[in-house]
């Protein structure tokens, strides 16, 4: 049933139409080796409103009922961006690679799913097996600025002092849903609730990302602390979506510390803001790797989310569909390219259409 | 003969006691789960003084005669500083691995041999397999800059309209035999004299980096342009090991074009001078990916010749002695990273010792 000779268009599911979701359905069309044959929507009206009032394929074809679609389109791999919690995408992940359907995804803990659910981890490990498929995440972050970047910069490196990752980027890419999990739009007060009550998770992998960096490179953080705080409006700010009036908050900054052997060995930081300019902030992404050859790069202005996600997503499916069956996190893989040529990448897994 | 399971360093062998050999010698030792175990030496005088006056571990074994060193020491992988062209280090892969000893070189021409080499690249392709051990090369250049960085930027792109690298280098690192292959120390007459017998080619691998960065994105190069002109010196550079004076060739700067469907699609340009800051020069790395997504990347300081040569020859040995059997580019491996930690990676080919 699988074959690397074939130049047939790669078939692709897209679960989750989204921000994230629609931008890689728009960038997979580009491409010619690419056919995107399906998407999975969710069961709310504005879901169902965003696929109707979209502009997608003529065949394109979309539901509510993932097994229907996988079943009758037969996809070669998934790209999956609905939730960020290992729990809210397994069981997808495992409708697909039962199938034999690889996947990508977006989630930010299944970027090293060992994190938040080492059970859930090893029953994808074995669904990937067994189905003959391969899970990896990706996106801008995990995926990319706080680990893929780093750990392929410090390639040069000589010792590894200290790493450090800072990124200040616009939110205002994202909608009010994202928002409210960033801690975005909130009276100070509602903040300090909604993040004791755990609505409020700021960026989410900064663990996951941590971790793998210091796996990658031999080491094992023994504490792990990770901080977000409000940075409040001090004017109004009018966003596509909704209105965040002075008073509130218009963005977070968040850091991360990792330590090894008891010494601060890893740092993050991140701000987001609605309108960083409004406050001073330029956007961009810096990484630091510390040691007898100090690395020093910056992306600026910054990687813009939304984009960089979607790409990573659609650039991941050579490297997925080219590893043995098996959950990967992104450093155990090909680091995602952008294949542009008309015919798919050579030696990549098919699955013959019956 | 091959386990993955010892716990014992990987035993390394050098072959070049050079800037770049010695300084991969002095990181190996840092690392734990390294044991070089010798170092094959030029038959030059300067060669063997080198080796003589400079600290090694004690029981660091060197010789003139590779195959002696390779049948007592039984190393497991061999990193190669010697030369550039495929030609010239050649002889010495096809040895290491017909016995099943991996290698890392810093040959630019390896990077992709089939530019300058095709029938060496498919002997050694063939050397590999019959001996059971893989070839990559690497180093800040090919390697790095011009080519593994710019790919994995380019993980975020969607469109590439087009690629440029830009580096501006100090080359007083390295000492008189690089500088006149580079172009520097010459009178401007000797300069046009010695660039056009081939003595001077400036920065060996542009070509081999231009043309793996289009085969990564399925793209294929259909012209590819260079050219290397002098910077005269307006003062006098004492060097370390010889003069520049003013009025003599202090520097080059080189610059690359690869055209892809008729249009110029990438351009690298490469500044290098014995004192830059001199000439109002500041090292840095700049890599620019443009396209819907662009990425605008910046190293500063730029990355410093030989540490980070030295270290990517190091930490490439986990990633070659995880692949199959083979020649490989440095795009078709994991990216090397430091390996941090005192027992080695795991899931490496091991060879045990008789």
């Amino acid at each position: 049933m699988t074959s690397t000779a074939t130049r047939a268009p790669v078939r692709v599911i897209l679960f989750g139409m989204g921000t994230v979701g629609r931008a890689a359905l728009r960038l997979a069309r580009t491409r010619q080796w690419l056919h995107p044959v399906g998407a999975v929507i969710g069961s709310s009206a504005s879901a169902r409103g965003r696929i109707e009032s979209g502009e997608h394929p003529a065949d394109l074809r979309w539901s509510t009922d993932a097994d229907l679609l996988l079943d009758q389109l037969r996809p070669e791999v998934a790209l999956i961006a609905t939730r960020s919690p290992v729990a809210d995408v397994k069981e997808d992940i495992i409708r697909c690679v039962e199938r034999g359907v690889s996947v990508v995804t977006s989630s930010e803990e299944m970027f090293d799913p060992n994190v938040a659910d080492p059970s859930a981890a090893g029953e994808i490990e074995a669904a990937c097996r067994a189905g003959g498929a391969a899970v990896v995440a990706t996106g801008i972050n995990p995926g990319y600025v706080f680990d893929v970047i780093p750990v392929v910069i410090a390639g040069a490196s000589w010792d590894v002092q200290r790493v450090s990752v800072t990124r200040m980027l616009d939110c205002s890419v994202f909608g009010r849903t994202v928002h409210r999990l960033l801690g975005v739009g909130y009276s100070p007060a509602g903040f300090e609730e909604a993040r004791r009550a755990g609505i409020i998770r700021g960026h989410i992998g900064f663990e996951e990302s941590a971790r793998v960096i210091a796996r990658v490179m031999g080491r094992d953080l023994d504490r792990f602390e990770e901080n977000v705080r409000p940075l409040i409006a001090e004017q109004t700010y009018q966003l596509a979506e909704y209105v965040v009036s002075a008073g509130e908050t218009a963005g977070v900054v968040q850091d991360a510390t990792g330590w090894v052997g008891g010494t601060p060995w890893l740092r993050f930081d991140l701000s987001l803001h609605v309108d960083p300019e409004s406050v001073g902030i330029q956007t961009r992404d810096h990484i630091r790797i510390e040691g007898e050859n100090t690395l020093d790069v910056t992306i600026q202005p910054g990687t813009q989310s939304i984009l960089t996600t979607s790409a990573l997503l659609v650039n991941t499916i050579p490297s997925v569909l080219s590893a043995p069956p098996g959950l990967y996190t992104a450093t155990d893989l090909l680091p995602a390219a952008p294949w542009l040529d008309a015919d798919p990448p050579p030696g990549i897994r098919r699955r013959i259409q019956g």
